[in-house]
């Protein structure tokens, strides 16, 4: 028997977010592979085996994956949000570069799903409107000079900015500096928006401004978007506020 | 009776790779409102009401759909992707700060789907792996200026580049002229992808290089992605080569 290897994203939270392409192939694995959070979302399969890991060791279980496809398995690596935003699909590829020379010819695909920026987005209005970049604030696999270099380039090219991984209970600190440092290049009156657990059941909206925003609490399931210059905020009496980036860089309503 | 107003966006093109969320919002619809060729996409439901129009006129859709919500219809304004992304979901709250006062007070939703970027990296592999940025070349919607200003700064930001709307038959030129800037702030041999009609059962890839991108055709259904320093390609015999940006800037296998 071939073995396959597929790398699925569950979206964001709520079950209703997961593909049905995604689904299906949860459906068809004889073996998942994931971080034991994300393996809770997904509905058991009696015969299907499931090893499960903790967040860290990415590369492990992408080796881990290959050998159990190379194998004969059909294996399903499992994601939260899309596999290839800051999450396995690249641990799987670097994986594969640096291994057995016939994992190459393994049958590997890779499932997109919803990631936790576009959730973020929608319950906030539409601050992701115009060009915008997405960063990962962790210096677990970079330092935090690069991080501040594209914080500010993306300051620079006037970007929304989407922040993944904003805060750890090791890095508390992170989400202040990068406010800090924005704020040398960006006005005070900037719009900044906080969800956290975007695209869930209990997703929790806050929008503020970035010379507020340092004040709001923000952990690993909280995504921080950060307005451009023509960001806007909609007031709305009795209903939650809305943000949006108008695609024309004419708009001045 | 009390309207609604969803803005959903159903994915990339295959049917699987709509989110059952949006699929239940088509079927609750009174009234759908969208582009033809979007529309297209969703079974028809005898009785409800269909709203086409061509690819221009945004804000005008946008203020048909508040219209129609305040009249009490449930309203779905159709995009594809997602409907944060280079889509609909602006419009409509542009339209909604710029229009009737008591439009503010609608129940107005978004509903995520899977944009074509994410559609495009899954099947090239993994190359927005590390942070990015996403572009429109379109300057239908803001100056050619501010467009070279972003690819600049994303170079300058070592980030990988989504590029979306890259060519039209109005806009020819634009995306050699996007690589020629590139070629200024990035090496030659940066990896360069190609995918047309991305997450649709008709998507094609072609990986090449900055230095041989501009002789590569794209259209409006074409998603480029450029990829920054540590962007890889892993040759395959017999089968397609992958790209994948690694998470860590440390790796080089």
């Amino acid at each position: 028997m071939s073995g396959t290897l597929t790398i699925v994203g569950l979206g964001p939270g709520a079950p209703e977010l997961t593909t049905p392409a995604v689904s299906e192939a949860l459906r068809q694995a004889t073996d998942l592979i994931g971080y034991e959070t994300y393996m809770a979302r997904v509905p058991l399969i009696e015969g299907q085996l499931r090893h499960t890991s903790d967040n860290r060791v990415e590369l492990d279980r992408a080796r881990q994956a290959l050998r159990l496809a190379d194998e004969g398995r059909r294996v399903v690596v499992v994601s939260s949000g899309d596999p290839g935003i800051f999450a396995m699909a690249a641990a799987v590829f670097e994986a594969m570069e640096t291994g057995d020379a016939h994992w190459r010819a393994l049958d590997v695909r890779v499932e997109p799903g919803v990631t936790a920026m576009l959730a973020a987005s929608a319950m906030a209005g539409a601050p992701l409107g115009a060009d915008f970049c997405a960063v990962s604030l962790s210096d677990n696999l970079k330092s935090w000079s690069t991080i501040e270099k594209r914080l500010v380039a993306a300051s620079n090219g006037d970007f929304v900015l989407a922040l993944y991984n904003p805060a750890s209970r090791s890095r508390p600190h992170q989400l202040a500096r990068a406010f800090e440092l924005l704020l040398r290049w960006r006005p005070e009156s900037t719009v900044v928006i906080f969800v956290r657990a975007a695209g869930s059941n209990d997703a929790k909206l806050h929008i503020t401004t970035l010379a507020e925003a340092a004040t709001y609490p923000a952990d690993m399931r909280t995504l921080v978007i950060v307005g451009s210059s023509t960001t806007r905020v909609i007031h709305r009496d009795g209903a939650a506020p809305l943000a949006y980036t108008p695609r024309s860089e004419g708009s001045r309503p």
